[in-house]
């Protein structure tokens, strides 16, 4: 079935005039962008479609930059920890990083901008102790004392673009210059932004959308000595970080930052350590002003009649798609790489633009597409884990990126794109703009909230990492599940106590990051109010260290509520009775075995009242409770997977002690779900896995009836008022 | 071969005269016992052999307990966690515990002795606003906080021995009446216990050895409600406390203790917890007090010309074998249980006392003497393990405990044990009081030091625990192993600095524990003491969490110095490059596999001078490293195995920089080890296994030579002052 055209963004480059032609009309392609290191040929530019190219802001104009190079970009490093063995120290600050992206800021004084500080005491070195020497980039100390460890705080000038620089470095490129970046709150620099795009926009009369890759600050990634990624924060706001901010901050806030507001001890207040308000207060002063300057752009690029795009990513720092401030940049759309489910909705949930899109993979690259792979697998396996999001809330476009040559030669992946092009468009037109049912509604509940919608427990965007994976599960399962999710603050519940709407909590999270909480849940008004609420009724789910933090007899802090904390070694002398797993529970009924990734070790019940659902290697990993009129569920951890999907839908259905909701528009089978749209009277079931599936599909009335779907099939189904199934027409 | 008779106790039982006189002639004992359970009759105590008699101080007289009720022992509880719904809150503070055992003291005022604490805040509820009820045994709480949760801290009357209780419950001794024990800090009891003991002196004439079990105060042992142990703690100060106590604490100290300092948010001050000060203070104040009044009865008990024997377990709080006072007591010996070769150097290496005593395994009862089970094994294993330990240093005699008459049902158990105490006595004649030959000097570093030689990483006596027995193994591969072994704590060091004469430091435990330190690796004095000891050519083990506190960048505080950190979520954004095991390396030579017990989770190396031995799950659990002219090693966990006892032995010989002397009297087998006497020219070739063992043996010079040992064979060596091996004669 063709259903058309539309929605879709194809990749296009030299030379591939024809072959663009026949794809395009294969996959309904209504707009046509050139990607990294591809250029649009102007006689693709005059198909029959918008043209999106790809805009640099800050970077690509070494002939401008290389005559501010005052106007560089700055970051803040840390050096090496260094033990001094006298009084006297030299610290080699440079070590470990790499000179070509790095170059130390000698034009400000050192004695203002930087910091030594006493790593052991934790106390900052008087600048009358340390001295600079700028021939071989080092520090100095004198009156050190002896086997204590010290740290060297630092400006420095950022003179090569990282995206560039990786990609430079990876793809060998030799001479090809280095990107140097330039800094938008500097005076050449801002109006050399406005001018070119002004200028760009005049000669570039067939780019219908401006696609920003992205804005004035790219993420932090720094490299090392040998060139290669040393530091890589997809939420790093480092590379925002400037002499010129540090007295614009001082100015708009009131009290001037430390270089160890920044620094955080080397740990540069990734999104793992609990914010600092001194750094809550940076952030929220980079997005005002990122805002602004962007909004500039936008205007102009809207003057000239062409949209503008953001691409989420590069760039993007200070824009914060969830912030306060993103409504004022006034941009036409955003474009994101989709990942999986839980990127798909980080893109697709953005408020304030008129259309989102998602760049599905693979990326036409030869990483994927060489002779005896065949790239439809992870296409189709992208596919599916979207798909479940997009049934929940779609993108308004989807598109691909990379060589399209490459792809071409694949005619298998081309005819699989075609279906998945032509089902989206079907999925669209039907439930574009339907609230879709949602049985309950979950919080996730952390130090960021709403402003890391869809980003939590993120480090690079989209990468596994051990220390996530268990975590990131619970998001992957949650954006294709019938169930609608909010994204609260501890700062929010202190202040305004937890939405009447929500059914059930989640706190998932290593002890101390920002994500379980750390000391936040030593605030008594925190503690109170999630505890009260669970108790007059509502549902919490803890992950992992949900509530961690040792204080006054606990280490979960809502150990009472949850009935298991972790055994710390303190309470060892008291028994734990408490091992038996429960016989029959509704949230195992569908469970065969169990994964929880990483897991959790040393969690013990504290009672009888602990309904355990799984205990192994001497450990809980899975229970459940009851606290007053509420109900509490642990789990060790949840990586992703159709089998956690289920665990996790039916403890919140438990948490939320809707048992019976989690039956209507039910699939007795794991791999299948259904996605119901009340306003039109439709659903659709879905087979999430690349093999045939049957399932017993449960209406909204409690009836059944046994369906047979195809590998990674879609099913409309119409329904009555009374819930009926119709026969499919 | 006979090896005569002699340091060697028999049980004893009634109308049991031949068999015992059988059994003292096989196994040559010189001392007969009663058990507890079993009494001794008349013509028993006639034979030639010395009659120890076990005695109760503090028990076992209700006659006159009944009278003095209010000289009962005391303790102080720790209600359960209370949730306060509104601003009253009504706490059944008894709820949990076992009325048979415990009793609420309502002779003390409990506005003055109690505590009623506020756990979300910390804060202590002013006495106004709470009160007691005596008849339902609750406190009220007005002016609650709601959602906030309230403990009650309270002191009960402990009516009922734990060890009686215990035994009364286990072995379901019906209307036996229930021991109340008395403190010998209440002037009836006091006087009592000194006039009783006069009596039964002249009472018990064929008593050679009072065999006291023990003293004055029981270990803390709590029943719950069901009468089952609900908190064990063999350290635990808990039944020494009360009104007197902390009266005259005050006098003493010149402070008074809260409730808190005691009950410690219901840890109780558990050896893991580190101490803190008021806890020291009140350890000191109660070890100084049992010593003298331990000594009047000791005193007592050579004045009636017998001799005094503590044992070392029940009672026993107080006397603390390696503490101060200790030698004040006066003891002629102590007798304990031997679990392995760690307890067995825990009574071995007691001072101040004439003899030591260890009571092998198995008890002689029947979980073992059951028809079908052969009580060899367990003999034998127990005596492998302790054999190592005594050929380090041996204790001056060995017996047994329980009913003798069960063992003799078992001809091929009174055979091996014949050949025990054979084996015994000819390795006591030959090493008494001869240095055996030691590698290097090694130091256990935690809060406690010297105080609980041998008794790290212990909950309840010599039971497994989950998180323990990593830990513990290093105790049992160092208690038979050619290295000297100190323990020394950390004030120890910030005082002192580390001994001249320590080649490598061990710091093992979880974070947070006493045994790994805590908050004390935030001391200035400690860290920069060991570093510069380290870094001029010390040698340091870190196992488990070694030196954790999250503090300024590190989570090891000696992580620059170890090589690894642990990753808390933090650092993830940093790299982690170094992930390559080294090829070949001295500390692994031996290893074909490893099992580093619970292990622990994201270890990881810090720079590529990090050697790392062992990684898997993307974990480092075993790495070396240098740090200046001294080295390091970090082993994740260490449970106790022929094969880790290996690893730890060449870990300690590589971190001392002494990798020659390992092979230095060395056995290629692992399961084979040698003892050496140099001042006695003599060696000790074991067999630790229950298999034939052939192993290379190489003498002090590097000459081996092909040695076949027999299961558990013990082979004697002369050698020649050139070290070479003389034939055996
Ligand atoms: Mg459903
Ligand atoms: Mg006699
Ligand atoms: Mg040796």
């Amino acid at each position: 079935m063709r259903n058309g055209r539309g929605r879709v963004t194809l990749p296009s480059q030299k030379d591939f005039l024809n072959e663009t032609k026949e794809l395009m009309e294969r996959w309904g392609a209504d707009a046509i962008r050139d990607s990294d290191g591809t250029k649009l040929d102007d006689d693709i530019k005059q198909l029959d479609a918008k043209i999106y190219t790809t805009y640099f802001v800050a970077r690509g104009h070494n002939d401008f930059a290389e005559k501010h190079m005052e106007e560089c970009q700055q970051l803040y490093l840390m050096s090496q920890f260094n033990t001094a063995h006298n009084e006297e120290l030299k610290i080699d600050f440079m070590k470990g990083y790499f000179e070509e992206q790095l170059k130390p800021d000698y034009v400000h004084d050192p004695k203002v901008y930087w910091e030594v500080i006493d790593r052991t005491t934790g106390k900052v070195v008087d600048i009358d102790n340390w001295s600079v020497n700028k021939q071989d980039n080092s520090v100095t100390i004198t009156n050190a004392i002896p086997w204590h460890e010290y740290t060297v705080s630092f400006l420095v000038y950022a003179i090569w673009d990282p995206t560039q620089m990786y990609n430079h470095i990876t793809n060998d490129w030799g001479d090809t210059p280095h990107d140097i970046p330039f800094d938008v709150r500097q005076p050449n620099s801002n109006k050399y932004m406005k001018d070119y795009l002004s200028q760009w926009l005049k000669e570039n009369p067939d780019t219908d959308v401006v696609r920003f890759t992205t804005f004035f600050y790219h993420f932090t990634l720094v490299f090392n000595n040998l060139g290669k990624e040393k530091f890589v924060d997809w939420f790093g706001y480092g590379a925002s970080v400037s002499v010129a901010a540090l007295d614009a901050f001082e100015k708009e806030k009131g009290y001037r930052l430390r270089p160890e507001d920044i620094v955080d001890q080397g740990y540069y207040n990734t999104s793992f350590r609990i914010p600092t308000k001194a750094f809550l207060d940076y952030m929220d002063f980079v997005q005002k002003f990122v805002a602004e300057e962007a909004r500039k752009l936008v205007d102009i690029v809207h003057e000239s009649g062409k949209e503008a795009m953001m691409f989420l990513g590069d760039n993007w720092i200070g824009t914060e798609p969830y912030g306060e401030y993103f409504k004022n940049i006034g941009l036409d759309a955003v474009v994101g790489s989709v990942g999986g489910g839980a990127t798909l909705r980080m893109i697709a949930d953005i408020p304030h633009v008129r259309y989102t899109e998602g760049r599905f993979l693979p990326y036409f690259f030869p990483d994927t597409f060489y002779e005896g792979n065949n790239p439809v697998i992870e296409a189709n396996e992208n596919w599916l884990t979207a798909r479940r999001a997009i049934l929940r809330n779609p993108v308004d476009r989807i598109g691909y990126g990379g060589y399209l040559s490459l792809a071409y030669k694949f005619p298998d992946f081309v005819s699989y794109i075609e279906s998945v092009t032509d089902e989206f468009r079907e999925i669209y037109d039907t439930i574009h703009g339907v609230e879709p049912y949602s049985g309950l509604k979950v919080a996730i509940l952390n130090s960021w909230g709403k402003l890391r919608t869809w980003q939590t427990h993120m480090v690079a965007h989209a990468l596994w990492y051990k220390q996530i994976y268990s975590y990131l599960g619970i998001l992957e399962s949650l954006s294709g599940a019938d169930v609608d999710v909010v994204f609260i603050s501890f700062d929010d519940v202190i202040n305004n106590g937890v939405p009447d709407d929500v059914d059930v909590i989640i706190n998932a999270g290593d002890a101390g990051t920002a994500f379980s909480g750390g000391h936040y849940w030593t605030n008594e008004k925190l503690v109170t109010t999630i505890r009260s609420w669970i108790y007059n009724g509502g549902g919490f789910i803890g992950v992992g260290e949900p509530t961690a933090y040792q204080h006054e007899g606990h280490y979960f802090q809502l150990a009472t509520a949850l009935g298991v904390d972790k055994e710390l070694g303190f309470s060892l002398s008291t028994d734990k009775y408490f091992v038996t797993p429960v016989n029959e529970h509704f949230i195992t009924k569908d469970s065969q075995s169990f994964d929880f990734g990483e897991g959790m070790k040393n969690i013990y019940a504290l009672s009888e009242k602990t309904e355990i659902l799984e205990y192994s290697d001497g450990e809980v990993h899975l229970a459940s409770g009851s606290f007053g009129q509420g109900r509490t569920v642990y789990i060790a951890g949840l990586p992703y997977s159709e089998e956690n999907t289920r665990l996790l839908m039916r403890s919140l259905y438990y948490a939320a002690q809707k048992e019976e909701a989690f039956y209507r528009w039910h699939s007795s089978n794991i791999y299948c779900e259904v996605h119901v749209y009340p306003a039109i009277g439709k659903a659709a079931i879905v087979n999430n896995s690349m093999e045939e599936q049957t399932t017993m599909i449960y209406n909204g009335q409690g009836k059944a009836k046994e369906v047979k779907l195809a590998p990674s099939e879609i099913r409309w189904e119409v329904f009555s008022d009374e819930g009926e199934f119709a026969d499919r027409d």
